[in-house]
């Protein structure tokens, strides 16, 4: 059981962020990252059909005896991580949005928190909702930043455009006088540089990338989970469309050569 | 026969430019837009889901008795346009690659000519077979420009992002001795005050948005399927998913508010 792989599922590439940051908390687990590349991008799919594609694929994976199932993606997350353990409640199934919401509570003095992300994940008000629950406090600014997601997978990480882009989110964010900034899409982890560099010093930067690889850790602990072999575990990728550019853009985010596999869901037939 | 609409398909807003070009060309003709919002972007899936999804639209807006379609997106006609023209004979149907590079071989001297698109659409190869079709002399260069579609959706067409990120990408263009520029991607029609302004003089600009429309025109001629009435011509639009976003970009692409049906297609069942 224990070496059985942990799943991790997304729409696209940006679960590699998780991905990255769950290789280097758990190296010895093993890992099958499912990405749904055909129906990529879910942001502006309606909640009923981003909880069947979810399903689709958690029932995909199920078959592969995952142990876990990380959900890569804050979408899925927003719209469909209460279907899921519904439907499935002997899985333990870790979400992008908690351990994130979490973290930024926890650095945050103030309790003034700002959350960077896509436009169809403010919109769901999964984070505004996920922190109140935790501090009902706590004051929630949000602000969408949907270039960024084009710009990693162009690779543009540093250089003019990609700093000038981020100045000009940025110039929204401080106007509200928060004092933690939270990364609520897993694209984003990758300009973790450029806006620690362009942000001041007395706003802490959380990304939900390593968050979550951190709760996915303690989970594991907590329920015995935990792959005991001394090696390093393994990577495997499935992909529902041509495995060619999932390949290129991940090469830049895993900074590793993948060979992904094209599969086909239940009901999608994508060929 | 000449009052019933033109229909005109994209896989999602990109369109809209070559709808803004054909009612400008064409004010008495009614259009039926249809966006395949639920499966966009399609310039990442395989050349058979593509043929099958554009298919499908054809099918719907047949029954809604279009007289001609216009394929208002590079990929679907870069894929599809030969199985559409081979599965309805009867039905004129136009797409955007050729009507361009037909105008890019009249502008150019040199024969030399460059096209800005999608990598998708560059992949295909479909606008260097096209212009080498009718006139094998011709020298294409093909440079890709991703980030220029989410900047449009963005509504950043001007300031310094924009002039940066085409600067960067016309950085490209200008290695080559071309002398015609033609934009293979239906949201580039957008940028064409920022790339005339910072495009040397003696490179002529194209774009497929005004050139389809005028195929359109010709073709109406031809077959005197022109609607003859005197006053402006509707717009309906329908929408594969929730057509909120749609509203939002299409007033950006427009000018003009638009309020767009949710449909279902053949197969598809989005909800």
């Amino acid at each position: 059981m224990n070496s059985e792989p942990i799943g991790v599922f997304d729409s696209g590439v940006g679960g590699l962020t998780v991905l990255s940051a769950l290789r280097t908390t758990l190296p010895h687990e093993n890992f099958l990252y499912l990405g749904d590349t055909a129906r990529v991008p879910y942001g502006n799919k309606s909640a009923s059909t981003i909880q069947r594609y979810a399903l689709e694929a958690t029932h995909y994976l199920l078959k592969q005896d995952i142990k876990l199932l990380v959900i890569g993606c804050n979408t899925v997350t927003a719209e469909a991580l209460a279907t899921l353990q519904a439907e499935f409640p002997d899985l333990p199934i870790i979400g992008v949005i908690e351990p994130g919401a979490l973290r930024a509570l926890q650095a945050s003095k103030t309790q003034q928190i700002g959350v960077l992300a896509t436009r169809a994940t403010l919109q769901s008000g999964a984070y505004d909702r996920t922190i109140k629950q935790h501090a009902n406090d706590a004051q929630v600014f949000t602000y969408s930043a949907p270039l960024l997601v084009p710009l990693a997978e162009e690779g543009w990480l540093s250089g003019e455009v990609a700093t000038q882009t981020v100045q000009k989110y940025l110039q929204q964010v401080l106007k509200h006088s928060i004092d933690c900034l939270l990364l609520g899409c897993t694209h984003y982890p990758l300009f973790v540089p450029l806006i620690q560099s362009l942000l001041p010093e007395h706003i802490t930067l959380v990304d939900s990338a390593t968050t979550t690889a951190q709760a996915t850790l303690l989970q594991l602990q907590k329920m015995g989970l935990e792959n005991k072999q001394d090696h390093h575990g393994s990577m495997q990728f499935y992909v529902t469309d041509d495995p060619l550019e999932f390949s290129n853009i991940g090469r830049l985010f895993l900074g590793q050569e993948i060979f992904p596999q094209t599969v086909h869901l239940t009901g999608l037939k994508p060929f």
